[in-house]
């Protein structure tokens, strides 16, 4: 690509190309009008219909498709920063031929609007081609699951270390939506490696042999990101049965204090009463030290099962705490 | 097929139907006599018995069967609207030649019904033979499956909420019901994910290699009802695990409640029980403000306690909302 | 086989037996002498020695062996109307030759003896030799797990019922039985769905290419009988949740009721207590109507409890149903 | 081998031993001295530094090594008689060349002493070779698993009924020693079955065709092993939760009992406070049947009470045996 | 390598080495500077910028690179004595070409100083070239695996035990890092088996044939840790379920305590509150053994009462040891 320079834009583009002109073109449509773009991308450009229809739908899963003239990808990446709710993932389609890139997305998208920055001053994306340009896309497309990666394991954590301080169903609900978000990221998260790995192999035929090693790399890290999900999933399996046994604890203590409660005053109880019966010969009622005496069986009954409870370790004894093992 | 039709019917068709007179045919059975059709696919059409026989029982799995002159299919819908009772899936058994299609079905079908209303205006499956016909009618059986994951994802997410807001035993019912919904769907769904997949490869012999991309299509829709599948599984088991929490968690509310009351009220009770005793020698029953004594004893032994509870968090204090995490 | 018949009988059949003869034979054994039967086959037959132990002892999972003039299958059947103790299996060991098959099993089997019962008037059988007679009654052994998976249905709906009815240790114990007999079924069933997978793939050198497509018929049943299998398991996997949950759940409603019990209780037992003091100066037991107030501040007290509870939800409230989510 | 015999023995054998003089060797090494026998093996017998490493050090998983003039095996067996602690498993190195085995192994081997004890009388075994021998090696280990299955599956069988009858955390105990126990058996287990699998199909390049067979049939012993593993991995899972829902059940067990006592007895004490109190106007105390009257309403209040509890099913109402379903 | 030595340092080195010269180099460089290292790596000797950056970059997985003049690794140790906060995994990025090895770590590595050490003396691995030094290096790495996990198997089994002594949710804690620490280690260990399965099959091109064997060593190994691994998390799991039940186990245990105490206690309380009604006319006051008949009341209750509990195991009874079931 001596002096004809790649040239980038929107849809307007499309108009002025002519295939086979030696142009190099990057395409890059966000937000499109269905209606409009559809048999555009058919009729002028010659794209097959699913493949227009599939860049244009939502909910679409990475994935390939070759066909005669060009290679059509999904891939999808999560922009945190644009997000309000979450995981939402944003899909990106790319129809790359020898000369050109379509790239067709909904939302503004980060890692475009990187490489878009980087062309002006970035040499080697203009020289090397339309596949080396969406290697950059895509790239920077997959390490922006790093981040939300990340935010998803401190939530963990601090839900775990919340859940030992005061466990409170609002974790659990807490819990239940990241398992939610994590699955979906897994969802997408498997078909995108899987894409990546093909494309890395060389399926896809206008990516040269010489950019393979690029688009391993980037399955290198598409798989550390499902490596990391798998680990977080285990870890909140993991949380949500600590929140269990920290509330079964819990209840253990609860009930211990209702327990040692209960069994100190009954018998206290019993015996208030039965000197409060009125039975006529009753001789402890009329022993001089009567009330003292009775009071001092009160005071015996609680020592002695205040020793007990003690001895079982449910009252006071300062439980001494085990060596951390540590690794 | 430039004059000749396709002609479209019921079991009256096969009767006129010379195979090689190139008449293309699209016989639709509805409801079929299990007596009558198969000795008439087997000797008058010349299928297979045991392809009859499964053209015709009820529970067979999605498979591809390869003969000599045909492809035998079967594939199943979820037809929500049609359904009484839950995810019931429905069979469509298909033969297809290079000249004809016949597809067999016990109740009625949206998606044969859809294709039979489009077929009059829509030039193209008039023109593109019995594969493309095929294809149509098994892109709506498995677009089919949407509504269906969209309300079971939606039960899921109700009984979630329900749950956290007021569990209760029949929300578990409902969810085993779910569950059962859901492995079923599954259950027929991969074997139908695996067809499909076969079919996107080129394995029948009468699906045209130019069709091949919208059975992959296809494939790529049935492989993102079955990840939805696995996903609401997951869900489903999260939920579960959430309900024993929430459980454990009201427990825990319920032992607070009678704890501190029978904590508060039992001292109380062992004091009252003391200055009802009978002894002769009680020098407070006859202090002038011994009873305020006694009544305040109590109080000031209700207010330890309750301060004692208070600081274990166990009363009244307002849990301070710890900030959401929110993605 | 134009005049010369398949013969039918037991092991005597074997010493009149001449290989080459063209004579075609079905020998059946059943409960084999271990002692006698083993040389027979290994010296007048000629079968390997492996296969001759492992046609007689028991245990054996399904499995093929090729040899050079016989094939050597181990099938399992599940014959419910003969079994008293639950899912036994049941084995057959077969030798299949071009002109022959030996069957040799221990209890007597529905499936052959049905097969035995047609030959005299099917001649489909009789005609299409030993390897369209070997899957007739590899057919019916297969067919003969639905009776038993859909008992074992049957008996999981069953136990979900009465769990949300009157859950009971009983059931457990039910369960568990139900695991191990599903687990032992799975165990058994994953290879044989193999073989019969290996079988239809033409693994066997007796089988004649025309039917293949039969033993496919048979490995489509065994793989929707495995699916079921997969299905169940996860059933009494979430049932198993579902009886701990109700569990909970009833704990809950117990606790609630001594709580209720207690809460209301006690302060009525303070009461009553402190007018049961013995003081000098208790202005209130003077009053003319002490008693009417010491009663009206129990009922007092009671009933703001009973309002406190009442919208706790703890009692009497009539819970909305919840409108059933139904798919 | 006609008349220069295979001959048995330890370590010395290996200095008289001369490779290619057509002598056929069993040499079983008991407890090697590592010192001593490893350059033994590396430059006297000639065989590669790491499988003589391998052969003498402990740990070593089953696996196949391929070399130049010998194969080298490590297999497992469990020899129950010999152990004291459980499920320890034992290792046994193979060498074998055309004309030579050679075993070593730490502990006395059940099987090696079997094999030993039978070669004098057991004319096959010298006949057909150093393959064959290994594979009555073999084949002894594997079937060493048999008896410790059966008594884990004894156990289980046994902590199952102990559970239902009388729940103890020492079951539990009990249950993760056994899991331990049979999750380090799978450990070795599943690569021994990789390994036969490996061997059955050839790949050992000193074991003759004609054997292959026998060592398939020990492969599908293996096979059943490792099916049987997973099976009681199942079963005690499904045991431990048992244990938990058995805990659940007792727990409610026990708060009915607490319920029903302090609900009946409450009430009861609040009417004797209710008379006990010191009113000066309280006409009741002054009625002819005013005690009786006060006992009659305990009695009362107690007998509508446990109507209630009878109502709830929670006292004395013999629940009915529900028909246990069998399969 | 007769005369000229294999070199052996830093950083340095790289200037003074001529590709092609013969030399043989082993340069090791630690705690690279990003900056200075990587054009010196890519300009210099010639290294793609892909390796060059996962060489320097943190976080990357163990894997493998062919490049036409040179191999490229990952591979990841655990160094225990190094690490102070648990299971930190250490990378090492390793070039290896015909004639050279370049190792470049972060951290100071046992096993690269324990190479250097031996380099000296060991003659073998200078004379076998720079893959078998490599092997070396590695073989330290993999093995450094096994204190760590016997540390982790040490900590479950302490775990394990104080939980049946007394269980803490701080054990729970533990628990939850351990297997956070587990994780990691299966994330890192998995590519790791994977890549030296990968070497010793034979896919790198500068290790050369006859040293395959020793990766398949360390292949072995790493298989054995990956495996020791998958045990360990299941019991982990187990252990975490077996503080859930020993929890519920505790809870009954309490709520004996309680149920007894209420059940004993609360008829006692009624039968004084009986007595101490001030009817009129209560005959039982009269008596002369009234008292003793009241006292006499109370302690047949509470007799009966224990009886009961005694018969239902709640007290007392010496639960007999079952006899430990030992394989």
């Amino acid at each position: 690509m001596k002096d004809n320079e790649l040239r980038q834009g929107g849809q307007e583009l499309i108009d002025e190309w002519r295939p086979g002109s030696g142009a190099r073109l990057w395409v890059d449509i966000q937000d499109p009008q269905h209606e409009t773009l559809e048999p555009l991308l058919e009729t002028r450009v010659g794209f097959h219909e699913l493949a227009a229809e599939d860049s244009l739908s939502a909910n679409t899963l990475p994935k390939y498709d070759r066909f005669k003239n060009y290679d059509f990808f999904i891939f999808r990446a999560v922009d945190l920063n644009l997000s309000e709710h979450g995981s939402q993932t944003y899909k990106l389609a790319a129809f790359l031929g020898p000369e050109f890139v379509f790239t067709i997305h909904r939302e503004r998208m980060q890692a475009v609007e990187n490489v878009q920055a980087r062309l002006p001053s970035d040499r080697r994306i203009l020289d090397n081609g339309p596949d080396f340009l969406l290697y950059n896309v895509v790239d920077q497309m997959v390490d922006s699951h790093f981040p939300l990666l990340e935010k998803i394991e401190e939530c963990v954590d601090t839900l775990q270390e919340s859940i030992f301080q005061n466990a409170d169903p609002r974790q659990l609900d807490e819990l239940l939506h990241l398992k939610r978000d994590i699955n979906i990221l897994r969802r997408v998260s498997m078909p995108q490696r899987e894409l990546l790995n093909q494309i890395s192999r060389g399926d896809a035929q206008f990516i040269q042999p010489q950019f393979l090693i690029y688009f391993r790399d980037v399955y290198d890290h598409m798989f550390r990101i499902s490596e990391t999900i798998d680990v977080e999933r285990d870890l909140m399996a993991a949380t949500m049965e600590a929140y269990l046994s920290v509330m079964a604890n819990r209840t253990n203590e609860i009930m211990k204090v209702l327990t040692i409660f209960s069994s100190i005053m009954l018998p206290m109880t019993v015996i208030a009463g039965i000197y409060g019966m009125n039975f006529d010969h009753m001789p402890e009622l009329h022993w001089k030290y009567g009330y003292p005496f009775a009071l001092g069986l009160m005071a015996v009954t609680a020592a002695l099962l205040l020793t007990w409870f003690y001895r079982k370790a449910w009252v006071f004894k300062p439980r001494e705490r085990e060596p951390r093992v540590r690794l």
